[in-house]
């Protein structure tokens, strides 16, 4: 079973992508996420271009990571200077990755023309450049943007511009399809002819534009390139960079190779739903492998031959990639979904109670809720279901549900004048240890007033709550077409000193939607707090 | 050049999509719109299946088809019993449609276990089929369904099903990935076998479930097919059927086959969004050559290269295809970003004014603005620069800035009780034409409420603000280290009976930041309509 190695540049080409923008929470979040699924390279940005991907490079080296190497990305030396004096070069090693990632040029026009210098600079620029960062201590990955075309207009110089990298010593060289327009055939024919060309590891990275991204990634792989470069859900610009979810689902799946880790596979449908989360961006229903309907069955003659056999009409199990199976109008969750959710608490043999609980998630999607970024709600909602349902006491280290406190009201006032910014009052009346709190905070905004208040409120019963602060916010209109009448879900991000979770509201009205998001955040916070110290 | 025939089932297979319900009207728009664009065949339905296909097949024979010859879709014979009276065959010859297009079984599995007949009854039951359908005058077209999972569990009873097809005068056999799973080297491989074993014509139709339906669709072309069916947008059950955008794009470009007729390429983009629009569905943006996206561009580096070649970033040019080259203003916006977009107003001799609006747009950037979602704000910006810009007035088109109404004040109060939807009432003062007007009104959150308080105090003044609604709401954190008292950036998409625009509004105060976007929207709407006048 050969190996490749999946190289993630959500977080760089990926922003590249309209309306995407991660914040640097964002960021390490899903550098998390991947490291778990086992990538093993994550580009995390490109240090000069702006100070959110300098403090990434700061941040990320806080994170225990266990598989993934974090890859810094920038161009080769500028022409006519010399290597040590460069400001990109400086940066990328500034960022203290053990990977860093050049990009330099392939096609003889571009070099003459858009980089206005000679051919043989151009060498010496890739070259020198490689040589450098590797001298650094770096793994250098050499990534030649717009090979094919360039390959196509002068397959000699091409090819001696990976020659310099590789001889310079980078690790690999990837062959960019940077517009995106090169057929599968044509890319596995040069894919062969440089794989048999060079000494060193070859790579592929792929974009969209005539939807073959996909087949051109595996082509080059079955041609023998080694590593694939690519985004979560294809995000990118212009028609996004390749799938890393269908590169990986086709090659382990379909052609056997050895790719992510053991047991990564069943986590792909999280995966891709996270990174859309984080991204703040709605899922694609038809997305392959993992959309929501990509199992799904409607054709009356489907659905009858599914329920006798589902390989007359589903090419792989769902569950296999994490997904699940749809009949009829059940568009909601599934029971595997819940039991795998679930598995933490040990309740797999107690059928009656996932089963109320699958019910009791039903019923809030229906109505909006979506708790792929949210698990500190669903955490809760599994603690209330289980509350009610006597029987179970099983795993002795989950806290049923009890409320650390009632609310009796609040009040939110907004007020501005002809400029400037408005004043913002909240209020909060709640029931706390059987005393009533009445409190009231300025703030900012609505939810930033509320948040103060209820603090203002609970402090002094759970002092802990110091430690908590709230680190995202994010709102999404659930039914787009009802305007600013729309229902909307809202879902916040908060962290300790050792946790973040994410917790979810939905409601017409958004100081309501965040108000349950914010009281869910407190909550599971006491939660969390009560049984770690029980351990 | 050799000629590939398109079959579109949009109306058929395509329907089968979540989501997805053609009116009978929608169904002869589209089949109009594709015989306008040289489509071979349309299916139209499966007559025995539903009377709206039924009604379908009696309408259509009323339009005056110039390129398109119309397809019955239905299921061969009934085993053991006569093609002539068989009531699916029956419904297929009423149609009255020029092409009848048979789907059959072959996996001998299937036959088997799902059919429960012999092997050789099957074979039967398509000869019997496509004879009598022949007989009656019709030209029909085999389709083989799990043609590639049939052919792998049993290579010659696949064929010889095939075979049963072409001997009873098939015009053309065509061969089903049925449930998406087959690879591009073995559809390759398996079409070419098949076109070598039969005398008559072979087709192929592909579904999504790897993201590989384009690439198989081409690959089996290159093979020896010469018909290729799918749909619009790829629309279709799990995770669609192949595009046939893509596929009509990449073999008239790419491999310079004879598809559709001359012209037809240009209006793909209006095609495929008109398909959009029939089936009431959100384009996707990111889709290959047709996209919104497809050919924007918003890395700085990018825009800068485009602005000197486009082809440095784009494989085809965008007009090729009816599509258009879009450079996004985004934090990594340059000069040359500002002058295509400022382009349409004839500003570009004056460097000062779009420095000046670049200055601007930098400066709101740096508190967290974003244009790229919204361009009615950033066409406010210009106006509102261009209004301080006293040399130039070249573009008489262009009403320079003037507020159509100056805030006095506004104030939103939410109260809510132990539990239940809060209340909200927000309300403006507006000076409007020399006029004080104070306002108020309920709604369902805070934005609602603001939303129709303003629109009560202007449509007074404004009445054609009634043709105006909001249609999408979204909100993202711009500094997220703050949490709740971070700044957060609000993009509202609005709509008339003409247009759809975007506009943004950043405040640390939500409330706020949703009245500056509300505010750009009703503007935005007021010079839009005005000019429109004037033309």
């Amino acid at each position: 079973m050969s190996r490749v190695s999946i190289y993630d540049t959500t977080l760089r080409d990926g922003s590249q992508g309209e309306g995407v923008n991660f914040s640097l929470q964002d960021k390490l979040l899903l550098t998390k996420r991947l490291d778990e699924i086992g990538v093993e390279y994550i580009e995390g940005g490109y240090p000069l271009s702006n100070p959110k991907d300098f403090e990434y490079f700061q941040a990320v080296r806080g994170l225990d990571l266990k598989h993934a190497k974090v890859c810094a990305f920038g161009m080769t030396r500028r022409k006519n200077a010399p290597a040590e004096t460069d400001t990109c070069l400086k940066a990328l090693l500034d960022a203290h990755t053990p990977v860093v990632t050049i990009v330099g040029k392939t096609w003889d026009f571009h070099v003459t023309e858009v980089l206005g210098t000679t051919l043989d600079e151009n060498c010496a620029m890739i070259a020198d450049s490689v040589q450098y960062c590797k001298a650094q201590g770096r793994e250098v990955f050499y990534d030649a943007e717009h090979f094919f075309d360039g390959y196509r207009a002068n397959p000699e110089y091409a090819l001696r511009t990976l020659k310099a990298a590789a001889g310079a010593g980078a690790a690999a060289v990837i062959l960019c399809d940077t517009n995106g327009g090169t057929m599968p055939e044509r890319v596995a024919e040069v894919v062969a002819i440089v794989t048999r060309a060079l000494p060193c590891e070859v790579g592929i990275h792929c974009h969209n534009d005539c939807e073959l991204a996909v087949a051109n990634s595996l082509a080059a792989v079955r041609a023998g390139a080694t590593q694939v470069q690519g985004t979560m859900n294809g995000i990118g610009e212009r028609c996004g960079n390749v799938d890393l979810i269908s590169v990986i689902a086709n090659l382990a799946m379909k052609y056997k190779y050895d790719v992510l880790k053991p047991g990564s596979l069943t986590r792909l449908t999280e995966t891709s739903r996270y990174a859309y989360e984080l991204a703040n961006m709605n899922a694609r229903n038809g997305q392959p492998f993992v959309g929501h309907s990509a199992f799904a069955h409607k054709g009356g003659m489907h659905t009858h031959a599914v329920a006798k056999d589902p390989s007359t009409y589903e090419h792989i199990t769902p569950e296999a990639v994490g997904n699940e199976r749809r009949i009829l109008v059940s568009e909601l969750s599934g029971h595997s979904t819940i039991l795998s959710k679930t598995a933490k608490y040990q309740m797999n043999h107690d059928k009656a109670l996932t089963t109320k609980i699958l019910h009791a998630v039903q019923d809030l999607e229906n109505v909006g809720y979506e708790f792929e970024a949210a698990e500190a709600s669903f955490d809760l909602l599994v603690r209330k279901v289980a509350k009610d349902h006597k029987p179970w006491q099983v795993d002795k280290s989950l806290t049923l549900y009890k409320p650390w406190f009632e609310r009796i009201s609040y009040r939110v006032n907004i007020e501005a004048r002809a400029n400037g910014t408005p004043i913002t009052e909240g209020t909060v009346r709640l029931k706390v240890a059987g005393v009533v709190e009445h409190t009231a905070s300025e703030g900012d905004g609505p939810v930033n007033a509320l948040d103060g208040a209820l603090r203002k409120a609970l402090v002094r019963f759970y002092p802990r709550l110091e430690e908590m602060q709230l680190v995202d916010y994010k709102v999404r209109v659930v039914n787009p077409k009802a305007g600013t009448a729309a229902k909307v879900r809202v879902v916040i991000e908060s962290r300790d000193g050792t946790d973040v979770w994410g917790t979810v509201g939905v409601s017409e009205n958004i100081i309501e939607a965040s108000w349950l998001a914010l009281c869910d955040a407190i909550e599971f916070k006491l939660f969390k707090d009560v049984e770690r110290d029980q351990k």
